[in-house]
C-alpha cells in the first residue's frame, strides 16, 4: 500500500507553485511557473534514483530500472500545467500518483521485471496553446512536432520558443520510446462518483471532442447614429450562434456537450458596434457517428446564419479526436486491482480528454478516476479527498505491478 | 471665406500622431499619444497668437481676445481623443475647425467685440475612461471633479494620475469661465446627410443616452464530464441578453438604438464553462420619457432573466444624460450662415454625444454637422471631404462673427 500522506504532501507543495488567492492554481503551459513545476517533479525523481529523458516536445519520462530493462516500460503519467483557474489536483495527481507508486517500491525494495516510468506530457490542458494534449499528440503521432511547435499563444510567442526559453526542449524524438502498457489515475472532473458515493471510477471511454475557432465580421460604427436596420453588428450574429451550440449537445443526450467558453470582442468599445467577435466552440459526444452530426449540425448552421445575417463567419475546426475505448487488458487490470483492494467501484465515461487517449495509439491504456468535490474541476475551488487520491494510487500501484511483474 | 486647404492639412498633420496601419487614429484619451496631440495643437495657438488656459480636468482653452475682453467669449470646440479604432476627423475636425476660423480672422486682421476660444475637451469618447464627456461633464458640473479623477482603465490607472503624468492637470478649476455661445462643428458620423445629398446638417437636438455595467456570475466547470443540464454558464445567459438589447431599441424607432460593444469573459478558456461574463450596454433615444421606458425594459428583463436562470446578474448604470435640445438662437444663428453661404441643408437629430450638451447647461449652444462617408464612424476608414470640412468651418466663421460682433 502506498503512503496516502506523502501523497498529498507532495500534491501541496507543487501546488504552491502558481497557488491563487483562491486557493487554486495558475501554471500555465511553458511559463517560469511550469518550469518551476517541472523543476521540483524532475528532482524528486532523481531523488527516487530514476533517471530523466526529455523529448523534443518537452514531455518528461522518469524511469525506474526493471530486472529486464530490454522490455519496454510499465508507464503511467499525465500533466503537471493548469488551466487559467485551476485546481491543485488536476493533472497534477496522476504525475504524483505515479511517483508515490515508485516511491512504495523502493521502500519495499520490490523490483519488477519491466522498467516503471512516469511521464509529465506537455500542454495537456489546450488553455495556452493548441492543440490540446499537445506533448502526447505529438508523441504518438496525432500531428507534427513542426505544427506543435509553431502553435502561439495570444500575446504571438510560440510553442517552439517557450520550450527553448524554459530549457524543456529535450533531445529525443517524440514517439522513440516503447511503452508496454499505459494507466493514467485523475480526478474525475465530473459528479458521477461522488453522486453514486463510488471510491474507483473505471473507466471504459473518452469522449472524443471537435474544437473550433468562430470569427463572425461586420461592420463597426458608432453606436449613437447609426440606425438599427443599417447596422452590421458581429456582436448579434455571435448572440445567436452561442446558444445554438447548447442547443446541438441537448440534442444528443446523455454525452452531448456543447460550451462557448472563451471570446473575444474587436474593438471592445461600448460605444462601438462590434466590427469582428471571435469565440471559440467545444462539441463533445462518447460517439463518433453522433459528434459528426453535432459537427454537421454545427455548419449548416453556421452557414444559415451567415446567409440570413449577410455578415461573413467563418469556422475553423481547431482540434478534433474521436472517442476513444481503453484496452480490455488494461481495462482488466485495474478492474481486478480494485476488487481486490475492496473499493467500492463503478464506470464512468471521461467527458474530459487526457493523454491517455493518445497513449492509447501506441500501447494497452486505461484510466482510473477518483471523486473530486461537487464533481467541479477546471476551478480554483477543485478538491478531492486525501483518502480518494490514496485510494486510486493503490489501485494504480497493484494493476502496474500486475503488468510489470515483480 | 476659410483656407480649405490649411484646416485639411492641420487635420492631416494631427492624424499623424497615433495613426493606424488602416488608415486611422488610436490616440486614447490622457495616453503619451493624446499628450503629443495637445501640444501640436497648443503650439498652434500660440503661433496664432492665442492665450491658453488649462483647469484642473485637462480641458484646454485657446483664447483670440476680443475688443471689449470683458464679455464672455464667443466658444467653439470638440476634441482630439479617439476611439481604439478610430478616425481623423471625430472631434479633431472641430477643434481645427475653430483654429482655422482664428487664422482666418488673423489672416484679414478682424477684430472681434467678444473674444474668440477655441476649448478642447478631455476624454470625449469614454472608451478608456468613464464617463464619457468628461471634461466638459465636470465643466458644466454634470458630475464632479473627484468622480473624474478616480476613474480607471482597464489597467487600474486612473484619470487623476493619468493627466499628472502628460502634464495636462491645469490650476483653474472647471467651470470657472464664462462663456457667451457656443458652436461646435463634427463630421455626422451617421448616414443621414449622405443620403439627401446635403452638406450642412443644422442640429436641433441630442439624444440622451444610458450605459450599463452588466455581470452575469455562474460557476466555472470543465466543459467535458460537466452535464448539460448542471452548468451555471454565464455565457449562455449573457447571450440571451444581447439580442434583447437590440429588440428594446426596435421597439422604439426611429431613435432607439441598442448596442452591446464591450464584452469580458473569465476564465475565457475554451474548455471551461464561464463563470463570469461582463459586458457593455448602450441605450439611446431622442424622447427622455422614451429613453426611462428603454431602462426600465432592460431592468425589468434582467431580473426575469436572473429569476429563470437561477444565475446573478448585476446591471449598473455607468453613465446617463437626457436628450438635449440646443438653443434656437444659436441654433438661429447656424441656419442663417448656412442660408447667407447658400449651402444645402437640413436637420439632423445627433445620435452621439458631444461635448456641446455640456456646453449647453452653461449658455446657449449648437452644432454644425457635415457629412462622413457612408455615414461611418468610430472606425479606421472614416473619411470626409475637404470641401464639406471647408463649408462646415464657413458656417462656424459666419456664425460665430454674428454672436462676437465684428
Ligand atoms: N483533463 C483535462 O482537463 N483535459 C483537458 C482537455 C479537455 O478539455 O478535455
Ligand atoms: N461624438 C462621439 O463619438 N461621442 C462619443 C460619445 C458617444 O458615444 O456618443
Amino acid at each position: 500500500r502506498v503512503d496516502g500522506k506523502r501523497l498529498w504532501d507532495a500534491l501541496m507543495e507543487l501546488a504552491q507553485i502558481g497557488a491563487t488567492e483562491k486557493g487554486g492554481v495558475k501554471r500555465l503551459a511553458l511559463t517560469d511557473l511550469d518550469r518551476q513545476g517541472r523543476d521540483l517533479v524532475v528532482g524528486w525523481a532523481k531523488a527516487a534514483g530514476m533517471t530523466v529523458t526529455i523529448d523534443q516536445i518537452g514531455n518528461v519520462f522518469m524511469r525506474r530500472a526493471g530486472t529486464d530493462d530490454a522490455l519496454p516500460p510499465v508507464m503511467t503519467g499525465s500533466h503537471i500545467d493548469t488551466q487559467p483557474t485551476g485546481g491543485k489536483f488536476d493533472g497534477n495527481y496522476g504525475v504524483l500518483a505515479g511517483l508515490e507508486v515508485v516511491r512504495t517500491l523502493n521502500d519495499h525494495g520490490i523490483r519488477t521485471e519491466a522498467p516503471i516510468e512516469v511521464a509529465f506530457w506537455t500542454n495537456e490542458e489546450g488553455s495556452r496553446f493548441v492543440p490540446v494534449m499537445m506533448g502526447s499528440g505529438v508523441f504518438c503521432g496525432a500531428f507534427t512536432l513542426e505544427h506543435a511547435y509553431a502553435a502561439k499563444d495570444v500575446d504571438g510567442r510560440t510553442v517552439g520558443e517557450e520550450l527553448e526559453r524554459i530549457g524543456y526542449r529535450g533531445d529525443q524524438a517524440p514517439g522513440d520510446h516503447p511503452i508496454g502498457a499505459y494507466f493514467e489515475t485523475h480526478i474525475e472532473q465530473g459528479p458521477v462518483l461522488e453522486d453514486a458515493d463510488k471510491v474507483i471510477g473505471v473507466v471504459p471511454a473518452v469522449m472524443g471532442l471537435s474544437w473550433y475557432d468562430c470569427t463572425v465580421t461586420g461592420m463597426e460604427a458608432h453606436a449613437g447614429p447609426t440606425p438599427m436596420h443599417l447596422r452590421r453588428d458581429a456582436m448579434q450574429v455571435a448572440a445567436k450562434i452561442v446558444p445554438e451550440v447548447v442547443a446541438i449537445a441537448n440534442r444528443y443526450p446523455p454525452y452531448g456537450r456543447g460550451t462557448v467558453g472563451m471570446m473575444q470582442v474587436f474593438p471592445n468599445s461600448r460605444n462601438v458596434i462590434p466590427g469582428e467577435v471571435k469565440f471559440s466552440i467545444d462539441l463533445r459526444n462518447v460517439n463518433d457517428e453522433l459528434l459528426n452530426r453535432m459537427h454537421e449540425e454545427m455548419t449548416a448552421f453556421i452557414d444559415r446564419t451567415a446567409a440570413e445575417s449577410g455578415l461573413g463567419i467563418k469556422l475553423e475546426r481547431v482540434s478534433y479526436y474521436p472517442p476513444c475505448p481503453f484496452h480490455e487488458d488494461v481495462v482488466g487490470a485495474v478492474r481486478s486491482a480494485t476488487a481486490k483492494l475492496g473499493y467500492s467501484t463503478m464506470d464512468v465515461v471521461s467527458g474530459a480528454g487526457h493523454d491517455a487517449i493518445y497513449a492509447a495509439r501506441l500501447a494497452p491504456s486505461g484510466m482510473i478516476f477518483v471523486p473530486c468535490k461537487d464533481g467541479i474541476s477546471h476551478n480554483e475551488i477543485e478538491d478531492a479527498q486525501p483518502a480518494h487520491l490514496e485510494a486510486g494510487c493503490n489501485v494504480l500501484l497493484h494493476a502496474m505491478l500486475e503488468r510489470a511483474k515483480v
